[in-house]
């Protein structure tokens, strides 16, 4: 969250960085609220649950140990091993102890969860284009995504 | 969620586009675990009951229906009711029955969650000119609100 905007210390963020911040909140609570409605009206699956597929799907052996699971997650990173034992209670995933690592645990992709994910898959990427992807022309897009980077990266200006 | 590289109808989502949104989620995961993360050390208190307590400090009254505050919060839309539960029993905020709604319930800032928000303010308002602010100048930031404008309000491109 949360915007600062009433806080004692508010003069310390400039007023056109403080609207890109509130933008940024609001555009992410915005989207990630639709394209969660749509995947659980039409394919019955939060967009938790479909974060964790598509990562299993895209690993070697479609499977993960949790740690890497939770580092590739972008929803859900503090409930993981909650949501991964319901998960397995639908039979979307399965887990086995790692061969060279005693300590670890893999969370692997399930028949059952690949056909989920094709399932779903259509429902959420049209959500993605619709509600993100098209609201920016080419140059627009690699604008916001320059931008974006520098966040991601924990990168300074420049 | 998720990004869908590897799903079979990728190719409806453009490559820039595409980078834009891995981006974009990329970008709003680290901020929020990072300013998670220093509120937690720094504060002790947990960011979406920082949320919480700014809606309600910036309301008359310092109240606003259960209904109102779900609508504002951009953090733990979904939970909010416990939320609220975890905050009432240490004493940040209270409940009461709406006068001109029998259905209808507030929530209130105490005194206490008021000078918890105070306590925290520069700690968070560092953290997003730090991860965030301070990573743009100012037509960027104008830039980068413009583009999420867009998202926030579900508008197409233009």
């Amino acid at each position: 969250m949360a915007d600062p905007t009433s806080t004692p210390t508010r003069a310390t963020v400039p007023d056109s960085q403080l609207a890109a911040w509130r933008s940024f909140l609001e555009a992410h609570a915005r989207v990630i609220e639709v394209l969660s409605r749509e995947l659980r009206e039409e394919a019955d699956l939060p967009l938790s649950w479909y974060d964790v597929l598509v990562h299993l799907s895209e690993a070697p052996g479609d499977q993960l140990r949790m740690q890497e699971l939770a580092d590739a997650v972008l929803l859900s990173k503090s409930g993981l091993t909650r949501l991964i034992d319901r998960m397995q209670r639908e039979g979307l995933v399965n887990r086995s102890a790692c061969p060279d690592d005693r300590r670890g645990t893999y969370a692997q992709l399930t028949t059952a969860g690949r056909d989920r994910l094709r399932d779903a898959a259509p429902t959420h990427l049209r959500g993605v284009r619709d509600h993100f992807a098209d609201l920016f022309d080419d140059d627009e897009a690699r604008q916001l995504d320059a931008l974006l980077r520098r966040v991601a990266e924990g990168r300074t200006t420049g």
